[in-house]
């Protein structure tokens, strides 16, 4: 094993984005622990519009399915923990930070699989449009891979302690939530289902689940705040304001 | 978008390796192209042994596979190619990077869903046991993760052009390399198990595949220089040779 070199830290590998995420997701509260939950939750991926990334990205468009490798860019020169407490645990279990996806780890790095849903551009990035996302808004990327059903699809794989069930709520909207979706005209419809799938994932800290004391949330969807109360299974949708630019 | 920062070079991440791979796989070639493709491919992750990396693999045991983020470290600071040629498209027809799972990539990041067998300990290290690897002798490896069939395996995924067949190869021992396998002992069963289907994968260049001509390989394998030749689907191990210390 002479050959193997000691993790020292002086061994450094040096990356740099090859693009950034826009997301309908503008905060960390409110999104899906996992890709594929939420299947609205849009993204679109900026590349530079060189010549290069237009080659580098032919025959994407065989693939429904996509990976991103990112950056938890949150969690960068943060200290990380050796041990987590998963959401799906309830909060009081915990678990080894390399038996989770948690964001803190010692590499803070990433993988989701997302779909795609074509390529666009504008005058300065060509534009990856994807689906199924679970990343916020700004997150910087260091790779596309196409998921591959014969290696990463691995039949008879144990679920380790994700077999416990993680219980989704029911969600209603208010009066008034209804009339400002009502209000937005033809995406509305859309916006309201994005908003459905979001809170069905029970996006509150862990330890609040099954507590009586009812409390008001909010998150930033798109250019929405959306309000909202958990009163036992039930979700409801108080209203939607404006966001302030950020 | 205003928030979304352009891929300018200056920004800049870097990563320190976790720890080191230590595989059967002494050289690029022979190694099978996917994890997973040689159950008998094994290799031992090398993690500082402290108290906070035990603290970590908490919990890791309830999994059968996990996913490896690795570096690429040959392909380190060495110029990316737009295109590359898959073998399993022949050679001669060419895919953009993005929609391949090539080496030579912007970030040269890989990642490799292996079978966990278990955690061990030397003096030094914790020494994580991992099965199906397609991955060098020495590979840094930034991160691991739990494979999570919920999230990882996406049901009617495409396979995108992965459809195309990969044609496996027959493989056959000469006498010479039989003696040289049954002179091991106990151990020689668990070798030609090895050897076997790391040739049916045929890790000749795809340009070769189909060519009367027939040449001799050469690649190593533990301590063991294996070789052979190929004649139409048929590989033959001609002998196995002590490999100098490198």
């Amino acid at each position: 094993l002479a050959q193997i070199p000691s993790a020292e830290p002086q061994n450094t590998f040096s990356f740099h984005p090859i693009g950034w995420l826009e997301s309908c997701f503008k905060e960390k509260f409110g999104i899906p622990r996992q890709p594929g939950l939420v299947k609205e939750a849009w993204a679109v991926l900026h590349l530079p519009k060189t010549e290069a990334m237009r080659e580098a990205l032919h025959g994407l468009d065989s693939f429904s399915h996509l990976w991103l490798i990112f950056i938890f860019d949150r969690c960068y020169e943060k200290p990380w923990s050796p041990r987590v407490r998963p959401p799906r645990l309830g909060g009081d279990r915990s678990m080894g930070v390399f038996a989770s996806r948690a964001p803190f780890r010692p590499n803070p790095l990433g993988m989701s699989v997302v779909e795609y849903k074509g390529l666009d551009s504008d005058d300065e990035h060509w534009l990856l449009k994807l689906g199924g996302c679970d990343l916020v808004d700004g997150t910087p990327i260091l790779d596309i891979k196409p998921y591959l059903p014969y290696v990463d699809g691995v039949v008879g794989a144990s679920e380790g302690w994700t077999s416990e069930a993680w219980p989704e709520l029911q969600v209603s909207f208010s009066e008034q939530a209804l009339t400002t979706i009502h209000s937005i005209g033809d995406d509305g419809m859309r916006l309201q289902a994005l908003i459905s799938s979001c809170l069905r994932q029970d996006p509150r800290p862990a330890y609040k689940r099954g507590k009586a004391e009812v409390q008001e949330y909010g998150f930033k969807l798109e250019q929405w705040n959306i309000k909202f109360i958990v009163r036992e299974s039930l979700a409801t949708v108080l209203e939607l304001e404006l966001a302030s630019a950020s």
